[in-house]
């Protein structure tokens, strides 16, 4: 499908959920301040780009089911002047034949039309509370309808939130997502192994995180999907370490979580390994149990099973992983039925993955998990912690943090690793990074 | 000095600007959204890092001159849970050793000491419309205080606008600001050279750009202190060209613009450099104009003088050079007056260098250009522009964009270059190139 | 019927139009500060009035039919000391008992309570923009349950106008309401039957203001439901003339449109007579005009009729009077179709009354008059204005203003006149006039 | 000195306390809404009305002290259709004059001009949180003048509160102030004497305000100052009763709080009397303490002299007694110490008196009460309220409730009683009364 057929036939998908005499709104992102006069990188919302595929700043979508025009767009129109100044636009007519879209019109003939679109209109479909100077706007077109009955103007009486639904089409990925996301994989796993053959005694976190951000910009994408997790020694234990800031010692483990976006899409991968390139005993075996725990989970991962069920498996490896290594004393059912590993294993098994690293999609409904489905991206992500001054576990495990993970695609009979080409095994760590140290 | 004496000296400049019974009011930044869950990377408010060296989110800075306690800081306190999950935090005792603070308390108690603190002052100093939550709190204890006269409570009737003065003060820098924008520099320096060894027609804009943020990073700094610019061909006449999406062609010039952020501090080089390594006769005529501009306004630079002058100086050489070239005909004399380079060369010589890139403090003051003195530091980047579509310009120029920016410190007898390890030269350029080239 | 019984009807009625899972939520007004630290007279909010008779402010009406407790009134709880200061509290347990609801809540729960009832509820009822301060409140928790799917909570999705639906209800009276809107009917009959005996020239016409709040609040009325309009001479061609500060001269008429608040419920009725207590020929002449125009349009009101056909024989008759008066000249179809009349009469014909002067309800539906029903009540108000300076009308009826206005009940087989208690044929106007200048 | 000179002498005290480069900005108050469409009756800002005279709906005073125009008025412009519907306006020309400001500008103009009057100003003079609707569109301009340096556009960046300084003025009346005040008074006399005529037992409560409101308005008053206080036998301990609901019974006190606002200036008189036109002997011993101590207030009124010390004078006359009736036992000094008395005299004596009935102007300064000068005007008014239920007190006292209000203007050799007219003695309550049973 070429791609503007593609964001048509998300918005038709969306337009078929909606009641009659509806209107739906999806404003674009606007650009952030960082200090001063400069701003972060642009990133679109993810909502906005999923229905259009437009990478511009301020646009905004309307959709109209039961009008003559049914979709609307309004972009930031041509102005050389501007553009020498800020940089190139799409302009209405690219924007329009890239996003597919019936109609586009400049930005500022919003304030204008938006009105006359809403009066009459019965329900409003839109993301309250995400784009509050967005809002303000359009609540102060609602609330000047409203007060005009004598000139039979009437805004819409019933609102509905745009992500319920549009969020559930999210969660099932289309052919061209997944190939989207597979690039995304495959960055990110070059960026990996590209890190494992370059970690060195004395090396700092940083410069780690520095070798990740040269893959992933290297290859086109965009950066990280999110903030890149460079963790060496008892760092690794700090769920969302970010500072990145120390040295990596001789004896340490390293854990690196990062990924990379690409054209809005993120991978989200992790692996564990020693700084000097090889594991010692202790290392070894706690990361044999959280890997035994991943390929566990691995094999829950198909339609009509769950999260919850990929979950179950993990722990009941990780607890009897534990009560081998005398982390845990006792019985094994009593530790499962307890859930006394969740002590090490503080964080969920995984999560959706697609424009966002955590991704939108319910994780339950109707008071039952969510089943999967072929199309549905998770990672699985099972991990152990064992806090430097926790003097309830034995010393030689204290400050070691372990979490290994992947990108899954659910597909017709299992699953898809997306990232499997990082290596995880511990012979397989070992080997590339031994022949990253030799040249 | 040592950093916590080095931030209270600056607080005490500020202090000694307020009026008697005043209270100033300093918060940081907060976490901003990138999408969903996840975040850009937390970047301080350049006022609130000046005053405190605090590198945290959602720390707040009071002072209270005519107070006991006349410095006291609010920061997240330290909380184990919070910490293994979002990272670590510095909490009071350490925050108030780096800072040098008298007092520091944990932020959930601001809102019991700050209407404290506000009851009875006289003066406000505050950064009006630059905290909007922060703000609505503030003018919500305001207000509350207002209304209490029966309780004896009185809310400061005057309020300043905390901006002026002391930008004032950061356009100065002290030595220890300028060692690290000279750390700064350097890492930009070695980043540029690398770009110019690595570059050959094929690469694309994006590579280059992975490449500089590498630099960044590895060498400890945030990463890119703006948007880079990598520009190849036309797209080098795009002033904030960002997006560096195409292909670097055998013929064309490229012009980087590009600097790192180091310990909240900017650099700013742009070098313009052939993406095969070997000017051609039209692209070196142009560059020797730009670069002989660059130099003529560099000899401007010294106490005394002002960036204006420094700018007349540039303009002159570029008229004189547009003619030569028979890009403008005429009288050198009348198109120095009619500013008739200006077409060509469309933004300003230079700007104000700091915590922001575009740093802070007034251009002009009573109605004539600020003078310069020892210790401020600006940048000087002359370019000349031809539009691809501008056909009043001889047609071997259009679509070459040229600019050359370097960092230069006031000193009492003139200027240092901050920035002058990467070669400008044409001798210069092509001799790192042809080094590059040949590995 | 008792009171609670009535309120708990008109809470079921509203509670049958919602959809599964909804919550409705009903704020009732606040004061209103008039200046410094004085409030204007509490008025309650209609709509909330209207579902629990009770007249304090800052409660709250929560509706959740699905729920075990589904009607939950929220209210300043008893307090004797702010009681000694601020006047009488309900409290909880004589306000349940007013209301007839099932639970109810002293105001400081409001914030714990409401999550809770918000949180799984599909379907949020509420009248957007009406109430700033509260809406805040509501949006931050709205935002809070969408913030935490981890914790499972969430917001409802849908939010639905609560007026249409309460406004459809409010628009057919009960024979309670029926009860007080006479009421209100004869308060106001007394007072401009008061007005009428005691107007003589050389009075202020503020003075006749004073007699009327005199009679509406003697009686037990909470004041003028709107702004009384006592308008002599030509300042009975300003529709709202309420400052009502000039004086009544021998020869002119008075307009005054004046109505009593009772029970929260308004009247309004408007007549016109002359100052000196005779109409002069011409005053008489036009005067017949209006009357007649307001009888033909009584002739129009029974169920299945509709206001605009009413207005349509207004409008025929007062056409016709203007012709034969040489106000208009030519033929009567013609001006008829032209609505030629409408540059005299310049004011609709009539509206909904309630408790609200112009009270809700709709006027049209699915393109179409709404047909009369019994238990509507509504106004019929024709009137001619002709004004001081418009020379294209024969200088005798300058500055001339005169309107009618009753206030009719729709009853099964026509209508009921609420207010016919106040003279309005000549005869009867200036025998009472007559009667009151002889005491 | 005629209405426009009195104005611009306002002004030009309040210019005179500016600091170089200021702006003041004073907005007048906008119509309220009290249901629906319609709203409260409008009172204007008291402190642009102190300023201007202009009693209209969104206007906005500028003062510019340093500009060749320095005080600037917009009012909303003569527009004959508006002004059919909604009443008439003064329009500009007459909005001068009456003011006597340099010029006067349609209010659609402001949006334009305000932006050029703030930039460049150093001093903003400004009513903070006091118009929610007229300070955001302020706050924008200053934002837009801030975010616009290159344009060399500046926002004042001193702000300063202007009430402080506008209330210090407005604390001392002027001769045509004091008159107006006297005129307020003397309305409020009749009124007072003429409830005092008419009430008998079986009247309501609200009965009696009806009458206060008919004298009030018929003398040209603008209605109450503030919620008329009409409270029978237990209603009078309820400081602010003002539902007066109840009927009057025989042998019961009642206490009538009322005061007539009269051209913007607020007149406020409190009297106690028997129901039934007789003082019983209980009545007749606790009034006779509080008029003694309102006598002892009024000696200590003269320049030079407080508030603090006119309330020593009266809490000795009502302890000594206190201590007389057997409320309270024991010595008199000790309990003058502690304040004894202060369980039944609960508020304080009294307040400042002028454009609103609690007028602005501070009670201490330095840390001392503000002592008296001629042109202060102030009520006094002592009471003593016995709760129902209060069974520390001898029976016979409870719930009765009595206090005695006047209102004096401080002269330069002690005071004028403004309300003297309002009979208080006992002989003289009892005489009117009696006069009024017999007509
Ligand atoms: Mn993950
Ligand atoms: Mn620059
Ligand atoms: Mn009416
Ligand atoms: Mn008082």
């Amino acid at each position: 499908m070429p791609q503007a057929a593609e964001y048509q036939h998300r918005r038709q998908a969306f337009m078929k959920s909606m009641k009659p005499q509806g209107i739906a709104i999806f404003p674009g992102a606007s650009e952030v301040i960082r200090s001063r006069d400069t701003h972060f990188p642009f990133r679109q919302d993810s909502d906005f780009f999923y229905l259009t595929g437009i990478n511009e700043p301020d646009a905004v979508l309307v959709l109209l089911p039961d009008a003559e025009v049914s979709e609307i767009l309004f972009v930031l129109p041509r102005d050389p002047h501007a553009e020498v100044w800020h940089g190139r636009r799409l302009g209405c007519e690219q924007a329009q034949s890239l996003s597919g879209v019936a109609q586009c019109h400049a930005l500022n003939e919003l304030d204008t039309l938006l009105p006359e679109y809403l009066d009459g209109s019965e329900h409003l479909y839109y993301a309250f509370d995400q784009f509050p100077v967005f809002e303000a706007k359009l609540r102060e077109h609602l609330r000047q309808l409203r007060a005009a009955p004598k000139r039979s103007k009437t805004a819409p009486p019933h609102w509905h939130d745009s992500r319920p639904q549009l969020h559930q089409q999210r969660l099932i990925k289309s052919d061209q997502e997944i190939a989207l996301m597979q690039r995304a994989a495959d960055i990110t796993v070059e960026a990996h192994k590209r890190a494992m053959q370059s970690v060195r005694p004395g090396m700092f976190e940083y410069q780690v995180e520095a070798l990740l951000q040269h893959e992933f910009r290297h290859h086109g994408g965009a950066g990280a999907a999110y903030g890149s997790i460079v963790g060496g020694g008892e760092n690794a234990c700090i769920l969302h370490y970010t500072s990145n800031s120390d040295e990596l010692c001789d004896g340490d483990l390293l854990l690196i979580d990062a990924g990379c976006e690409y054209q809005g899409y993120a991978a989200d991968i992790t692996r564990t390994f020693p700084v000097n390139g090889t594991f010692s005993p202790v290392q070894r075996a706690l990361y044999e149990v959280v890997l035994a725990s991943q390929e566990a989970a691995f094999a829950q991962i198909k339609p009509g099973s769950s999260l919850p069920k990929a979950q179950e498996a993990a722990i009941k490896v990780l607890t009897e992983g534990l009560i081998k290594l005398g982390i845990l004393q006792g019985d094994v059912k009593t530790h499962i039925n307890d859930l006394s590993c969740r002590r090490f294993f503080i964080h969920g098994l995984g999560h959706w993955l697609g424009l966002d690293v955590h991704d939108v999609g319910n994780y339950d409904a109707d008071g039952a998990p969510i089943k999967l489905k072929p199309g549905m991206v998770l990672t699985i992500e099972p991990g152990l912690y064992f806090a430097p001054d926790d003097d309830t576990v034995p010393e030689q495990y204290r400050g070691i943090g372990i979490r290994i993970e992947d990108d899954l695609l659910v597909t017709a009979d299992g699953y898809h690793n997306l990232t499997a080409g990082v290596p995880k095994s511990i012979e397989g760590i070992e080997a590339l990074m031994s022949a990253g140290m030799s040249t």
